[in-house]
């Protein structure tokens, strides 16, 4: 299997961390191909950056179709450009906050995501409600900003781990997940410490599309995700043109 | 007042349609001004579509706030953008789809939305639900490529009032809502024909943003709106990069 | 346009801020006709007082009607008899938590009202929950009598503030809504010492009637607002009953 | 036990048949006093009906207080003044709608309330999500005005059963719940042609009333329900004063 | 009438203390048949010992139906099994947290449920959920193992007495729901002490069952509690199989 | 890796179309391991036949947990006895209607379940409703015992064929949900029929145990799903007295 992990910012050590995460959880016959966006935000924190790293993200997963990629994990919390993405790719396309929330949802009845900034917090709840938690998620914001995370002097582990304190004792989370691609690295060792499970995102949605694949499923083309009409795109946008649909 | 209408994607016809439907509602103060985006797809029909009409669409946001507008409408009916245009902007910024749908909400207990394409159905249910209208919204899809509304001959009125009836009699709906930005023009006939409100995104909305500004109240940017944080973007999208939040 | 905003409650002190709020905000074609309610409580707090004032304000959605208003805009925080002044009335009938609520929904995902007496907090949840804002909208109750709002000796404002900086704190409130009538005075010098948006029910009302007249929109005689039906009232009620329907 | 069953609306020979199905279900110890309310609308059909149905269905509240009831049953099923009757009393007061609709659910996950007229129908759909039945019960319209239930050639029996077996093939409806007092009659007899638990509200809610007053349950003075404020009430409403709170 | 109490549990003590608060509500011509289940848990705490003591619970139904009871309450606040007993009894079965839960709501518009153990907590809120109470009943857990509500010395009391009282303070609690069979003997002096009401649910499934045999209404066999179709049972569970349907 | 499939039902047949099913997806390196209860129903059709079947379902847990399995599958689609194995089971437990309804969310936003009997259609509506899924999935019972999936010559598959093409016409569903162990053998090929995506609960609840092992998570232990108490079991339970926890 080939599985396209593409991170929607342009920084590349997060690219890294996310593809190490991958790998780590990959089955035997799967290959990991990292991508980092060439244009857009070196972080998304928030619904603007959100949004400009659409192109970017898009772009990659249009070379990852020509290349033959059978799915892909676009490696943000946000689910940013999600569902543009299934729409566009022939192939599965998975978010890290669907998959994350899934997986927490086979192991516990009520569990926390601790995100990194306020600004995301409601965007979070929000995404947690469409995906049918919200009744079962609490999200809880650090305030570390997203490139924080890449930088272990910066007190951000300590952030995190209060939080993730305060979901057990306040909340009644029988289960952590951890609301950032920059925090992969990390949930081992938490769920070491505090004896509950802790969910990484890019892990579950590499789980997950090696499962749709292995079950010979791909993204509906009826209804919601229908291919893109075949239009004229303008100005700077023009190459992204959809020929036929 | 000085309101921007905004249409993100890239006809003019359509622009001139619902700058028409602004300033027909729009009170003596206020003055509409009209932008076409400068990039992105002719037509917004599905997911694709919506996200790369977003940097066109933002660009003009941008503009419009060193012209001074004091808001702005996205005259497209699935919000596109909206949520980054509200982080990005310092003036309010009103959406056709919560703008009527909020309008109809005033005026009837029950009431359906019919747009142009089944692909566009669900998002616009799951719009609706994100808005608090999911018991009270039913969507309708007429089968109507969104380019066909600007041409008579194309038979899409037909298709359009076909779909209203069903909602009469079947829906047991009160108030119609028109779910695109090209069928600001039919409205108040409509309404005439069939005894019962008829609601236009682009008129809601105008008349939303002039609301706004009287009560002097312009969009939170405590929490979810927070403006940009200064950060680098990269590639083509580098013009965007914020310069302070 | 000719608005008629009548007060439910017989306290003319509160009819005559209302009505100035309304003044402030209107447009410059816009003329607010204030009425006080001839009969019933003093003040609106709780069920029972919503209840037996219903006859006072019908009676004067009456006599509007009879004199050519185009809007009405029902001044209490509580949405008293809303769904009847709507059967009842051939023009657009406004309520101020609707109003309120759907106005902070475009500046806010999340806010914080905050209203009088303990007793009217669950009722205006269960209203916001109605109206599609139970997972958006949070209700503090103040503690504050309706009529000390009147009193600026009373230590009213202080315990408002309180709610306002909990709100802010605890609830993380992006705007606020205020909860009563009687506070219409105080809306936008608290926008102005919090940062937030705070919102005055009155004002967003007035504009949602001008908003709807605009657009030649009124409310739905199909189904749920249906005109009454000719029958016949005894007692002291006799003269309510409707002639046709 | 001595229970009240208030007609709120004056049309006497719905009290007495309301009064008859309380008797028939009424344990032997109880006794059952019937009231009409002595002005307002001889039916109550939608908001407008219900609003001017309030005073006089509280005076009588008010003098059962004074005459000893230990609880009360408002026939009506669109709960018309429930919640200021539950303020007001200091003995427990049930309705028609959400004594059935709890009734219904101990007996069946899916079932029908089968209304009168459509314009009560939304009304009913509201109730039933407030009372937390929204995704287990469907309300349909007959078309019957209310006082055709009193008269047997109206053929309104032919039209309720029409919607019953609708109901029966098309919802998946496990039970019925019959809409509306004047059809307490009908229940046993449709029960037995149909198979299915037929709920009666009248009967519904004077069971409801003997349970709480058996386990010396009475509504709960703290929050919603506290009695209301001593507060001046004016002109024709002066007598409902409360005098205490 | 003859209303079965079954223990699910093998605790005889807590089966007479069921049976006690069942015959003190028990209208005067009401015979309460107590049974204990005769294999499975001596206690219910947890899914696990929920779904072992289903076979005994079953056999004790099996046993009253050719007893000629008229209906059954079964005495555990999980109301464990509760779907499988009506799906096989030909007389209506009541369990404690739904009768209590929609006691309740007759009461009061919010109110907490006080249980014993964490592992408890989130079972009965998804409990509540389902039966439409998510948005009004709160859940607190007093950390008491179950049988230690059979032991006066156990401290247990003072436990629950502390969570009524935050239930009051921070729950905005006005009403209290006892969250285990074993706290019936508690129930109307928590009352007395706190002032508002405290509902004990085997209480209150009593006299729903009691209302239900009144209004001649059973189960609807119609769907979801279709009578069991007969079928092979092997092994230990041979006896259960049932023989028709 | 090694994955108990256990049967719930004692049906050996239905065990083998679930284990081949379980070992198509299955990853190069896993190990499927079959087990059918020893007692119970030889189908579970229902609330009763599901709560009878968990006595020979839970034996089979523990025997797998001495034998060193990993995770293990529940193959029956009404997720019979899930909460109490997870509490049961040191390793992660899946069901087939949680782990199909989430596949079937990455792959389209509306989808239908088809299974087999009425009766169990409001228990997957509810399942559905509690794994958050209520808005975007419908059930659909195709009125086939499911034994009669065990027999070719049954006439089955044409009623599964036409509740799929009910669900693509009427219900705008974009993917289909076999909902039904029994069904396991036919997804693939539908899935070729019909263009839209076609899922198996064993297949994937496999593909969730997997990937659950690969992330060495496993069921929280805190909350919801702690491990049983010890305490004494009676009778013909005796032997599944939890010793520890």
């Amino acid at each position: 299997m080939r599985i396209l992990v593409v991170n929607p910012n342009t920084t590349q050590s997060m690219t890294e961390k996310a593809a190490e995460a991958a790998r780590a959880v990959a089955g035997p016959g799967t290959e990991i191909i990292a991508a980092t966006s060439q244009m857009g935000p070196v972080s998304i924190e928030g619904h603007y950056d959100g949004a400009l790293a659409l192109p970017g993200l898009l772009a990659e997963i249009r070379k990852a179709e020509a290349a033959g990629v059978q799915a892909a994990v676009i490696a943000c919390f946000d689910d940013t450009g999600l569902d543009a993405a299934r729409s566009l790719a022939g192939f599965p396309v998975l978010g890290l906050c669907e998959s994350a929330l899934i997986t927490a949802g086979l192991l516990a009845q009520r569990f926390t995501v601790v995100t990194t900034l306020e600004r995301s917090r409601v965007l979070l709840e929000n995404l947690s409600r469409h995906y049918g938690f919200g009744g079962r998620a609490k999200v809880r914001a650090a305030d570390i900003p997203v490139l924080e995370l890449e930088d272990p002097a910066s007190g951000a582990l300590d952030k995190l781990r209060r939080q993730i304190e305060l979901a057990l004792e306040e909340d009644g989370a029988e289960a952590i997940v951890l609301g950032c691609a920059g925090m992969a690295d990390l949930a081992y060792a938490l769920q070491q410490d505090y004896g509950v499970p802790v969910i990484d995102g890019v892990s579950a949605a590499v789980k997950q599309a090696e499962a749709l694949i292995a079950q010979r499923l791909t993204t509906s083309k009826r209804g919601s995700y229908a291919t893109p009409l075949a239009k004229v795109y303008t100005g700077g946008m023009a190459e992204f043109a959809p020929s036929e649909g």
